[in-house]
């Protein structure tokens, strides 16, 4: 039998942090011996009365710190450690992770997957790259490009970037631009020169988790404010962002995991909420170039009379995501201070591909293939709906996203994704489940559906695998729940 | 009189947010203009048939959205439109600076400048980059080298710099490699996972900017460990590192700023302290395949029987400073955790130049040449010490690095280095005062000439310029205080 641990629910140290501590110091009191099996999350929920999300998000940062291996079906179990090195206790120093990743996916050709947000290779424009890298590699300035830059981004491509975004009508007077190596970078430079711990910040839940750990990692405090089919709930919004917000993060156009986008009224909602509260406005745009359906709406950094709103976009959903380049459009005191902040984190971002980037979209190479991607988008979307209306379980809730990569789906109870991932990925397909999306609020139920690296067919072969998978399972629940009916509460 | 709202009580939407909208809408179409008053709570309850905690609700949310304004007793009124705000307090959201950058210096082919530690463009083997290029191009990985990547870099190229790296004897059975953007990024991430503010971190002094600046903005507690002609001081380094220090960052090879190397027994002396005081050790060494003269000496992860030491090299200095490749080598709970913040900085790096450098690297062209560029360097070094031995000016101390790119001057007292840059510069030649590279104690005395960049020819031209500037400063100086004596002190 194992100690009780002593939580405390009034901490600022979450409960499932406060449990993963608990579990550490019994591994390495030798309480827990390598190869035992740890209580099953069910049970230890019932015993200590918590939720059960709380002991698998504790079951959860066990398994990533390499401390348990999970089994599905026979359940977890503690490993050697980290190992012992001779020196240094590696594992003090470094203290315990304090955030989750997501699982990454070995790709599997027999598995048709969900689970990442990117474009599909097929649709590489590959002579057109060429072509691109030739210009540059026979142009007057390749020494140039190879030689040490500056942390602003390869100065043609700055200028180039800062007069269309000046003809959209997203860079004011008042604002500067600047590269950095995609829009995660750009997000965590903006988080290094705002945020200081303890400070509130504001996010989508669900959100994308590359978001939600960085806030974490900085301290922030965090709320999430819940993501509609009609995007961010403005009024939740309007609510919690009453005076002491430092940041509001979000993604006006077809949101990461959710797919959607925030209608013109709900984005005046936003900018109000954010100028009467002093918080920072940080509008992530990476994916709004890839509608597929719909008229285009203005961003709020457009919008933004103030021009207080930074806004973050990138090639990398729309062209080559390998390359790393994206922007940021933001107030010029903060520019100047995340060039500072991008000299201490990388100096500047590769030259080489952002030169070759500037030759794909002067050429009109860029453009002809944004056509191509978001004919393919169109139709990769509509097979997603198409097969999710077909074959996912009746009581499923999906978005309706009108263009993007991802569509959020909701199972009907008690159907929960995150057990199923492990059969479904034996079944043939697979994807990301809802729990590494939440701020604060695990949806068992829920699960993201990346459709844009994906060909029509697949897609329908894998929606259709999840669904008959997801279908089954319900049946089985449903005959067993009603063979074993719940005790009366009392 | 107000248009009566339409609201639907058996919407998903609670009252309280269908009446927030219609509110929002009045004030948009101008319905309610600014200044007006909203009618009273209890009235509206009453003329909608609604509970007045309904209305209550819907004007909160307006008021903290910044719509309306409440005045208890009077009434709330509506605020001022969408027109401008006086937007944000930058200053006061971003902080004051925590630490000084050094100056950039545009390139004016009129100014021979020793400021910046990079090497020559004129050495750049182009066309053995256009044909490593090539072989990417029209290799069968393009597609997935353009494909959104992972975070411990490409993975080929991961895999050679392991074999490398394994029969160099740098890469123990406990240690792990990944591919970082360039050296600083590689210090950001080691800091990131390995310092928290406070503590104590060794630093040399003199040190690099960016080093000093990344453990400033961290807010650790820094030391400067003072290094000589023969590196670090490791004496005072032992009297220091007396337990509670958490890092000690030094360079083996060539140290930037002062060209220093350490020497073999002084290696094994700061083993022994690190691993005394259960300091990290963290070496860098960018520089060592540099040398052009003596021979080489084991690193000290090398020499590190626990393992524990982490390696940071780079192909910055050796290759092209504009594509931005570098590596660690480090235990493999560090490096996993560094996966991880990788991963929240910029997800992985450019993998288009991974490849091409790792075709460049593979196909002998990487070692002819860099068998160019230490022949080259050999002839620019020996160029630096002549012009110095001959035209700075009596009294001058400077050091005598075997290898790397750059040297460190001290004049004569009372000349400034700092405040002659600008006379330097007007006479044609420039540099890097001493005082940006103290961890506490500046030298107003000192310069770093880096002179890997320039030819012989321009080596000696530019530091003749500095010579005569000096040398008549110097005079001048004299002959005013030998005029002016300085008032007796009492």
């Amino acid at each position: 039998m194992l100690p009780r641990p002593s939580l405390d629910p009034r901490s600022e140290v979450p409960l499932y942090q406060q449990l993963y501590r608990h579990f550490i110091e019994l591994i390495h009191s030798g309480a827990l011996q390598r190869g035992e099996r740890l209580p099953p999350t069910r049970e230890l929920a019932g015993l200590l009365g918590l939720n059960r999300t709380t002991i698998s998000a504790a079951y959860g940062l066990l398994e990533a710190a390499g401390f348990i291996n999970g089994h599905v079906g026979r359940g977890s179990f503690v490993t050697g450690g980290m190992g012992p090195t001779a020196g240094l206790n590696w594992e003090n120093i470094l203290g315990p992770r304090s955030f989750i990743t997501a699982p990454s996916f070995l790709s599997d050709p027999n598995v048709i997957s969900f689970a990442v947000s990117c474009p599909s290779e097929t649709l590489f424009p590959l002579d057109d790259w060429r072509a691109s890298c030739d210009e540059v590699l026979s142009g007057p300035d390749l020494s140039s490009v190879l030689q040490l830059g500056s942390p602003g981004g390869y100065e043609p491509l700055r200028q180039y970037l800062m007069e269309c975004s000046r003809n959209e009508g997203v860079l004011g007077e008042g604002d500067d631009i600047m590269i950095t190596s995609g829009c995660q970078q750009a997000l965590d430079l903006t988080r290094r020169v705002l945020i200081r711990p303890g400070e509130k910040v504001l996010l989508e839940e669900p959100v994308f988790p590359g978001l939600r750990n960085l806030f974490v990692e900085a301290e922030a405090h965090l709320t999430g404010i819940p993501v509609h089919r009609e995007g961010m709930d403005v009024a939740q919004l309007a609510r919690t962002a009453t005076g002491g917000v430092r940041a509001i993060v979000l993604t006006s156009n077809f949101q990461n995991p959710t797919g959607a986008t925030l209608p013109q009224a709900a984005r005046e909602s936003v900018l109000r909420v954010a100028q009467s509260s002093g918080a920072v406005l940080i509008e992530n745009d990476i994916y709004g170039q890839l509608r597929y359906e719909g008229e285009p709406l203005p961003t709020l950094k457009q919008m933004d009379d103030t021009g207080d709103t930074i806004l973050l976009r990138s090639f990398s959903k729309i062209s080559f995501p390998g390359l790393r380049v994206g922007w940021v459009i933001g107030p010029r005191p903060v520019i100047a201070r995340m060039m500072e902040a991008k000299q201490l984190s990388d100096l500047h971002s590769d030259q080489f591909s952002q030169a070759v980037l500037l030759r794909f979209a002067l050429s009109g190479r860029q453009e002809k293939h944004h056509i191509r991607i978001r004919k393919a988008g169109a139709e990769r979307l509509k097979a997603t709906l198409t097969a999710c209306d077909r074959y996912l379980p009746k009581g499923s809730l999906f978005t309706r996203p009108q263009g993007g990569m991802n569509l959020w789906v909701r199972l009907p109870a008690p159907l929960d994704a995150g057990e199923l991932l492990a059969r479904a990925q034996r079944a043939g397909a697979t994807y990301l489940p809802g729990k590494y999306f939440a701020v604060a609020l695990p949806e068992p139920a829920s699960l993201r559906l990346s459709f844009a690296g994906l060909d029509p067919e697949r897609i329908e072969a894998g929606i259709r695998i999840l669904g008959e998978l997801f279908t089954s399972e319900l049946k089985q629940l449903s005959a067993s729940s009603s063979r074993e009916p719940a005790p009366a509460t009392v």
